[in-house]
């Protein structure tokens, strides 16, 4: 496929309920973000001039930077001006998870994302292995960055269990019997890796103090993972206006979910396969099975799931409650809270 | 496509004319070779169970280990030995030689890489990418484990250096009018980059004198030069026995390298336009197109370029001429010459 031809003029992100929801949650980090902005388009010069105008692509058709609020907020000490080091550590969080979206984007033959075509759909599936491969090798070149090499280290074991866990749900593509386990495994790595490694890093720069940075990093796990399973309830029961996400994408690649993996394991042996074959067969459209699933009492049970995890995400900050930090990482699960109860899921 | 069971029994890569005579030029390496392999395979276990039968299957089924022979033997000093850094060295670039093979093999929709499937054909092109992505990810986790933070940023750089030459290549693919800027260009990042960091990582990693580190750099840059106009002759000058390569992928893919360059370049305007318009349309063989190239004279005018960069590999390390590593290396461009003149290309 050919290459359209590079844009002097960036398109900004349609803005969506979702993401002014978010900037209220960010009102705090607007000299931060803004920080983050400039620092990320600095980095289109260090890619070489034929990849320039894909680089600038991505970077402007981005999301709600939450794992570079995370950084941020783990590591918010007083009202100073955001540090380098922190702007730094937030641009490769948000590096790694573009490029992890971009080669999620050829892999789920999603064709929307942030309400704007994919980089694989405008630039062909090659360009966008390539430049996924890229932004991973320039996040890497920025954590080489710091004094010391435990952040390429983080930075690197992460990228790899990210990987891990998108092999991992391929492999299990199409799987009706994918246990609970499972489930919570890949979602631990393809998502609540990045979340705990944001928090991490912001709490590490910041603070240097490792009973601080564990608790932030725990936090971030949980955090991660009640943000996965939002993510995959959105999947067939949210709105492609919203959300700014293809719906329905999940079910129709065979990537079975915490509602219908809970619902499945809850069924009569039969009533499982028949339902199994029906989700395989694409007989059932995301609607008819949220219909199901309602009527089965999943919902409640998904929401009850989702709450331990943000409780477990707010203990591990208890005993730094009184802090900034803690009180603005605390916004964040309210924020996840409150998306949870907008869906249209119950 | 289903994943296929993980096999206990990896099988040796098929022995060719072309890695038996490579056998002999590592004839020295042999001890360092197993301990790459060993070290290699204990990696294995660092990844998630899910994963593992990926990468077992990836590292049996190498290549040459040129790139690691190149950190073997910039990094000689007598000998004792190999020392556990040029190990772990060797490993990191033959991690991003693999991972950008078997994304290469993906674009390239290449059947056979040495002889053997490639893993998109076994496994599925989503697998690849990921575990390409997993494996990259993984180089740098070893490259985070120096004490110092640059091996890291030369590993990441020139990462990035490699996939922003794919990417100038796939944006050009189809292009019979490249400049042969562009194309030494794009084989300098896509190939001579991972030759020359092989090179530097060797030297740096032995000896820590930046003037020899700077030499073998260079060395390495022209030696990898030659080896991809080397590969690229190949591409249909060749046979599929030899060199373990699925021929005239190249051509099939619209990537014109350095003889059809030549040659269009020194036609008559009307002349080059209906051979590229051929060209496009796959109406000609790379046999046919090997006999008209031949007539026109371009096999002894890449013979010649080549022995440019090989002579130029050579001169880098002339100050060195004494010392065993600068004679390792030197038997290493001798090999590369006799592989030229092996093909049926004149």
């Amino acid at each position: 496929m050919p290459d359209t031809p590079a844009t002097n003029h960036p398109i900004p992100p349609r803005q969506t309920a979702r993401t002014r929801a978010s900037d209220a949650l960010l009102e705090p980090l607007q000299a931060h973000i803004r920080q983050l902005d400039a620092f990320l388009l600095a980095q289109v010069n260090e890619f070489e001039p034929a990849v320039r105008h894909l680089v600038t692509y991505t970077l402007t058709h981005h999301g709600k930077r939450l794992r570079p609020a995370l950084v941020f907020y783990a590591g918010w000490t007083d009202n100073s001006p955001p540090q380098p080091e922190l702007v730094r550590a937030a641009a490769i969080v948000e590096l790694v998870h573009l490029a992890t979206l971009i080669h999620d984007d050829i892999l789920d033959n999603a064709g929307l994302r942030h309400n704007t075509p994919t980089l694989a759909t405008r630039h062909g599936p090659h360009t966008a292995v390539l430049l996924g491969d890229a932004l991973f090798a320039h996040a890497l070149t920025l954590a080489a960055s710091y004094p010391t090499t435990d952040i390429c280290h983080h930075v690197a074991t992460t990228t790899r269990q990210v990987c891990s866990g998108e092999i991992h749900q391929n492999a299990e593509s199409g799987n009706t019997r994918l246990t609970l386990g499972q489930y919570y495994r890949i979602i631990r790595l393809k998502t609540a890796e990045l979340f705990e490694l944001s928090c991490r890093l912001g709490a590490h720069l910041a603070t240097n103090d490792p009973a601080y940075t564990d608790a932030c990093a725990r936090h971030g796990r949980h955090l991660g993972t009640a943000y996965q399973i939002l993510d995959d309830i959105t999947d067939f029961a949210g709105n492609e206006t919203g959300t700014g996400k293809t719906l329905g994408t999940d079910l129709a690649n065979g990537k079975y979910t915490l509602p219908v993996l809970l619902h499945l394991g809850q069924l009569p042996a039969s009533d499982a396969t028949a339902l199994g074959n029906a989700l395989a067969q694409g007989t059932m459209t995301p609607a008819q099975l949220a219909q199901r699933l309602s009527t089965a009492g999943i919902p409640a049970q998904c929401q009850r799931i989702f709450h331990e995890e943000i409780t477990h995400a707010q203990n591990a900050l208890a005993p730094y409650a009184a802090t900034p930090a803690a009180a603005h990482l605390h916004s964040l699960t309210l924020y996840l809270h409150e998306q949870l109860h907008r869906l249209d899921f119950a």
